[in-house]
């Protein structure tokens, strides 16, 4: 194994180091426990959001706090559930008094450890409402989940819930649009590599020369299935069949097309999947109507890809394109 | 060899056809010759800034095409340079009669290809300068260049002159400061792994299970020497201890601090480069006032970094800050 890091046990607090060394303009680390919060949080007002989740997805979560999207990020250690000890803290720490949302990707682990400190932070008297991410078609129940997976879709959430948030949407009001764009989003990703967690030092799963996992989860967890090496538009169509589908894209429709990178593969290849996609929803009779292509939930060094549809309405649209001032995610300001 | 294209002829070509689709407000695409303008260029009585080369180390060049950075990027086939039959009629696309800067890496082809470029530019009464990139203290001459080699400097030059362009100066003063960036930017590297050409079909070079490559260029070409794995607070004081030197870093200095991913590392290992790097400055005396931390010159899925620091100023600062809307760089605005 190699990788630029210290001692495997010190991953996530060295990069939260780094990363608040790097934004010091824009967030606030707390050490023990681990949490990031946005600079100015609590902003007076506002309802609060928190995320969080396992670390190895960077620039998910700690990436999208600031102005327009999260107001705390909650890294667990790598691909393991941050613990409500963390949560809790996280959660009294942005909230001004008009509650909290908290995004959860559907996991196991993640779902238990947030619902705890739901619970702590209600009986401190704050009011808490959990959105639920589980956009993965992929697979039904996994190793890792009952029901669908949490993938792409999170970053759409927490973008559009943070930006009905930053314009004073009331608590119920931040939930019920971040479950409004969980219900209209659907992903599936494909793995070409397996990556390496730190403390493990060898792959999670192998891949052999000319093989790779369609419906791959963001830990590297079985898919669907194993196919044959196929060229980047086959492995489109492939991908977004079933999102297209279960989404029962119709004629007409108005979509964001999100073509994410695992980590590990180069820029110019999502652009190529980008390209074919377009061309799969223009079949559908679907428009592009906005776009997002880059690492934004990775699985550390894996090289592949999830495609992510979202069913776009004008209120949709207008909160995606909301300012926003994030490590990872800046427009408007 | 697995990766996400169909025919690897096709690479460059597909790649701008989705950025093309992906950026549409932003940027035009000229499919032959292959070149990408700003949407709006050629901008009344504004410079034109021009820069390009080899594709492979995306976002580079065509994710700074836009407002406050570059006018158009002229990119070659995959580590190869771009050729003047394309690089002339994208600087004739971008030049209002203000004029049009080069921006060019150092590599024998590169400067080879854009001198011509100049040279029938001129022919065609367009003034054209050239600013020429040099900042890696890895090698003198190389496998690819005479003299040093143009690396992730290139990121901070195409920023800070795209500023100066868009603030109004005119040609000699918008070269100028691109000058002044170079001579105040010194740039390192490290490779993990090689990356595989995609028409290459292999890997351009084998490192051992625990070796890594130190002062490696962009295209994988050889560095300084190859050592034994290391931690990743070694690896970064011997990238820093050259860039340091040779810049002359002293007490007081006040720098960019810029930490560059290769394709295929994961962004939590550059952060804990970037937190080991303040340190280094730090015990020099010199203060972290801006920084950049991601992937924007890279080497297909190579795993390795490189740090850039920039000696800064007030005029530099200003115009680093400055507004940027591009495709991988945006702010401001």
């Amino acid at each position: 194994m190699k990788k630029l890091i210290n001692d495997p046990k010190a991953v996530v607090q060295e990069t939260v180091q780094g990363f608040g060394l790097a934004h010091a303009g824009l967030v606030n680390v707390s050490e023990d426990p681990i949490y990031i919060t946005r600079k100015d949080a609590p902003v007076a007002g506002k309802v609060g959001l928190v995320s969080g989740g396992g670390s190895g997805h960077e620039p998910l979560h700690a990436g999208y706090v600031g102005r327009g999207m999260l107001d705390a990020a909650v890294p667990g250690a790598v691909f393991t559930s941050p613990t409500p000890d963390q949560i809790l803290p996280a959660t009294l720490a942005v909230n001004s008094g008009a509650g909290v949302v908290h995004i959860v990707k559907n996991y196991t682990g993640d779902v238990l450890n947030f619902e705890t400190a739901a619970e702590l932070a209600e009986a401190e008297g704050v009011s808490v409402r959990t959105v639920l991410v589980n956009d993965d078609v992929a697979v039904e129940d996994s190793l890792y989940t009952a029901g669908r997976r949490g993938v792409g879709g999170t970053v759409l959430v927490e973008k559009i819930a943070g930006a009905a948030a930053e314009r004073g949407d009331d608590l119920d009001a931040v939930a019920a649009v971040g479950e409004r764009v969980n219900a209209n989003v659907r992903t599936m990703g494909v793995a070409l590599s397996a990556c390496t967690v730190p403390h493990a030092g060898k792959p999670s799963f192998d891949l052999a020369e000319d093989e790779i996992e369609i419906g791959i989860g963001i830990h590297g967890e079985p898919g669907r299935h194993r196919i044959a090496m196929e060229n980047a538009d086959s492995i489109t169509n492939r991908l977004l069949e079933p999102v297209l589908a279960d989404l029962k894209i119709a004629s007409g429709d108005k979509v964001l097309l999100f073509v994410n990178g695992m980590g590990g593969t180069p820029l110019s290849e999502l652009y190529i999947v980008y390209r074919r996609a377009v061309q799969v929803l223009a079949d559908a009779g679907a428009t592009v109507e906005r776009s997002l292509v880059g690492n934004y939930i990775t699985a550390l060094e894996m090289q592949g890809c999830s495609i992510s549809v979202l069913r776009l309405d004008d209120e949709l649209t207008e909160l995606w394109d909301a300012p926003v001032h994030t490590a990872a995610l800046r427009w408007g300001v």
